[in-house]
């Protein structure tokens, strides 16, 4: 069960709400985020729950059967929301898109991405500056410097910055540089980076695994959540399995029970989802009509140069067509919910 | 390579087009369908082809690089398009809708079912009299019996039947009371039942196998082409994986790439493909928009008294939702051309 | 449950048994087979087991709680064998070794192969005359006139014959020729063939399913068994998975598993199971650590000319000394049960 | 290629190979290890490598057309061992045991171990003190003060210690009181951490990922490798699958593979490879037939009450007449090389 204490309240050894679960038995974990304050508990069969409610300091007490808790919509009904400043606010209703290149390759590409973006009127730019990479041999990214560059194109334009963090010590040094923290799908359970960003406040997107289950990707949020972030989105894209005819298996049905099952915004990544650049398209639209709250596209000026990914980006031209089309089938389905 | 015959023309070992192949060391396989008349080959690289594109009885010379030739849209650009008379034609470019029971049970619910489908506009019912299941203990179906009494209550009411076909000895009872013969997923690659379906003129649609590739889902359909019977619909109907938060995963990445491979028409099948009521109307959305060119879905009046199938079975009113959607969702499609 | 029938019992809508069952409001299913009178019934909680066992027709009553029932080791604790006659017995406790080519090509390669088996001492060979190929256009297998010699040589030499069957009309024709039929890992759930392979005596072995659970296996050998066969081989023929680096994930894990829930004996399949022939010889050996009362290879005078599966296909010597392997671990392997 | 350098050579910009290498315009990356220097770089088709060869600084130049380099078994055609001191080798020809419990829960419990361990002759214990679990809610290790603990009692009974490593910041802290660290599934492509490894002279043990490709566990031991250390161990330790009759699908198929292209130890973990307690013996025994070095197992004095992953954990008693079979059979293979 998910106890909501009243957000002001210390909890102590001697606090009411402690002796009595303790009288009972009940083992808990107490979590303080920057919205709320709250015990985690599981809930055993004989104890009449009205007892907990009934403490002044309890402000009130959700019955949750998933193994995940805090991220389960059993307790949240309605959707979170993340606002990332300047209006700029994903999972609230309308359809959120992020664009950028896989990797940040040069100031000159950082300041050509900003501008088709801003023609395009996308206010989040992605663009890798760790990389995580199969091969040590390969290219690893522009590190710090990079990171810094992009920071500040975006800020200058009003744009806010998506990019993946890969380690715990990479947190302090780009926190002031970051919108949105990026967890990589080979670091879907590393559970430490995930207790570290749980300690900051800043938007972190978590991928689910390579073949991570709904479940993992849950208890991976509950992760951020239970260390006082209550800022994460949920993000789809693809996993693996036996077919060749593309690069992953997308999986839009997991957009559709991840919306069922928890409260958090759910991003689907087609890029690399498919991982096609002719089916990208279709795909970011299935997503969207799968539940989704926001699409993270590659885009590149020259895709065939790109230095990571240029298979499945999409140059400027093809993502132009695409944000008009996702603009109009998020327009059409506001409006299925009148049917 | 693929040889378009002159369609009169009699193929015999002194054609000149015969001698020429076996002088050059190409053997080839004739194909004689409803439509027209081929050979297929495998293209030798040090032939002129246009030796072959001079003999007077050779229409037309395609190379095919793919494995699957006659179903490959490397040889025909135009999608294919399946007349099932009436007035009712699958994959001229609007959205099919087929809808109906997992399985027939009664006389009364095919006649419930089929005032549903008027009401709606719905001119193709689904239906099973011969049901694959995994134990022999369960129930296995009305059979022929049902089939004659599906078949007439649709006929009286200008609507189309589909139904699963299990061994080549069904074809020829089934024949008179079918208009698209059904090939489930454990049989995707009896290609024993597909060289017999091949041998009749009436459309096909073969189901993608439990883990079939996408390549053996256009072999198979190969298969049939090969034999005679160029009516073949493709139908994505979800793959087995790791996953257990639904029962299949429906990979409508699979949908972009049949579309974009094969000229045939392409059918979703969200009902099995998820397997889950509750997300079936996000699933049938996010297919159209992979690119589907019909929706084949699980109704019953009362779902929970199903005799198969039921957890995934929509009511007539949540179906009738749903219908209204797609159709809104087609629309918008065909206005998406023009971007 | 199971209820064992005197075995000259002959059961009637007003014996006491079946009003008995009827009365209680249990359906059940009778099952005839070479060696014994069987109901298959559905246990009901609140019914006393005692009153079915005191009556005079039932020989035993057995709780079997699996989805299968007559296949499972919860009513029969011992190894099922089955007799090939001639001597040449599966799964009697020593390792059956099964030998030959993917296809049958030739008379002279069926004596050949003959001759390289009554060298090593193998008794069973394979070979294939009915082929499934995922193209129309691959060779299918030289079919009744090469199974009729296959079967003249080696009945001339006392060795017994496994092959192919793909369809319910060739079961007929092919009878007199086979010592055991096969049925192939995409006719794993074709339920017709199995109902129609129940109605014969002669031993089947099913393969698993190209992405077959295990449970799969096991309901697809209790349609041969409800339908009146009891001697029914088990094979792991690997399954499909994400991992390139071989043909297919032979899954030794299965075998075990297999022979702890069923009392059937369970065939490996190394050749198809791995499919590289440089690993066959470690799967093999690790097939029977797993458990198996037997191994099948795809063996070959000259593997590079094998009209089908010649990467996966060992060359006499190879396989001469991989029999050697086997037969010391499996005299290893019977020292184990003293430990 | 690999070019392998005179092991006292320091390599400058102005050195003749460096030179040799820039004039032909190859990257190359300088990897200096315990054992070696070398020099890895793509090798242009165009190139003499008899040039690269005839310089003195040059050892050997070795032709590696895999996407690993260091780790693979085309330029290094011996053997890989790992010397733990104390006359404790892995890989040396002979099976390697590894055993303990999942998690070291308390000094009684590790007393207890090291007392089954010496009884049996076993040299190598493992446990866990930093537990990756999907819930953050779930008992994660003793950490530090577990492992100082389990590291004393092993060590004074000539007993090395292997233990999972979960981040950077841990390795410096847990450095003198591990003989192997354990890199565990989750954090099979946390490449980060595998740097870090890459620069201690500590064995490191990696398993295959979750999904992990064979390919992508050779990359990730290239990265331990090309950062400087040379003892790395692989370990099989099961793959996810559709299959829900066990925990993982261990892949044996893996072992053979790997073996077959890294002249790397691989280690077999049946425990966690099917996970069922009762299939353990049978998969340990099938992994050492597909060529394994060594095997880790879970064992426990009390399984029941083991604080995690107890339902794939043996008994001593279990465990101990396990160990008899592995080596007796460990010795009829290296009878086989004689065949």
């Amino acid at each position: 069960m998910i106890i909501r204490l009243a957000s002001n309240y210390t909890l102590s050894e001697d606090s009411a709400i402690a002796t009595l679960l303790n009288k009972n038995g009940i083992g808990f974990s107490e979590v303080v985020t920057q919205y709320g304050h709250y015990l985690v508990a599981p809930l055993k069969g004989d104890m009449d729950i009205r007892l907990i409610g009934h403490l002044t300091e309890v402000d009130d007490v959700y019955r949750v059967s998933d193994a995940y808790k805090l991220v389960s919509r059993k307790w949240k009904l309605k959707n979170t929301s993340i606002d990332l400043g300047d209006n700029i606010v994903i999972g609230d209703g309308s359809l959120s898109i992020m664009a950028g290149p896989c990797s940040i390759e040069s100031e000159a590409q950082i300041e050509s991405t900003v501008k088709h973006l801003l023609d395009r009127g996308i206010s989040i730019m992605r663009g890798g500056v760790y990389k995580p990479r199969s091969s040590p041999y390969s290219f690893r990214g522009l590190g710090m410097e990079g990171l810094k560059l992009f920071y500040k194109h975006c800020q200058d334009n009003g744009i806010k910055v998506i990019t993946e963090v890969m380690m715990v010590e990479q947190i302090e040094e780009m926190h002031d540089y970051v919108d949105i923290f990026q967890v990589g799908a080979r670091n879907s359970q590393n559970f430490n980076l995930l207790d570290a960003l749980g300690k900051i406040d800043k938007a972190v997107m978590i991928k689910r695994g390579i073949s991570g289950t709904i479940e993992e990707l849950l208890q991976s949020a509950e992760y951020v959540f239970s260390n006082g972030n209550e800022k994460i989105l949920l993000c789809e894209r693809g996993i693996r399995s036996y077919e060749k005819a593309y690069r992953n298996t997308m999986d839009v049905n997991a957009i559709a029970v991840l919306k069922d099952r928890s409260h958090l915004p759910v991003i689907a990544d087609p890029s690399h989802g498919v991982g096609v650049r002719k089916y990208v398209d279709k795909i970011a639209m299935a997503s969207v009509m799968a539940g989704a709250d926001g699409v993270i596209l590659e885009v590149h000026e020259v895709p065939q140069k790109a230095f990571s990914d240029g298979a499945q980006t999409l140059s400027y031209g093809q993502a132009s067509v695409l944000y008009e089309k996702l603009r109009q089938l998020d327009q059409l389905k506001s409006q299925f919910a009148t049917l």
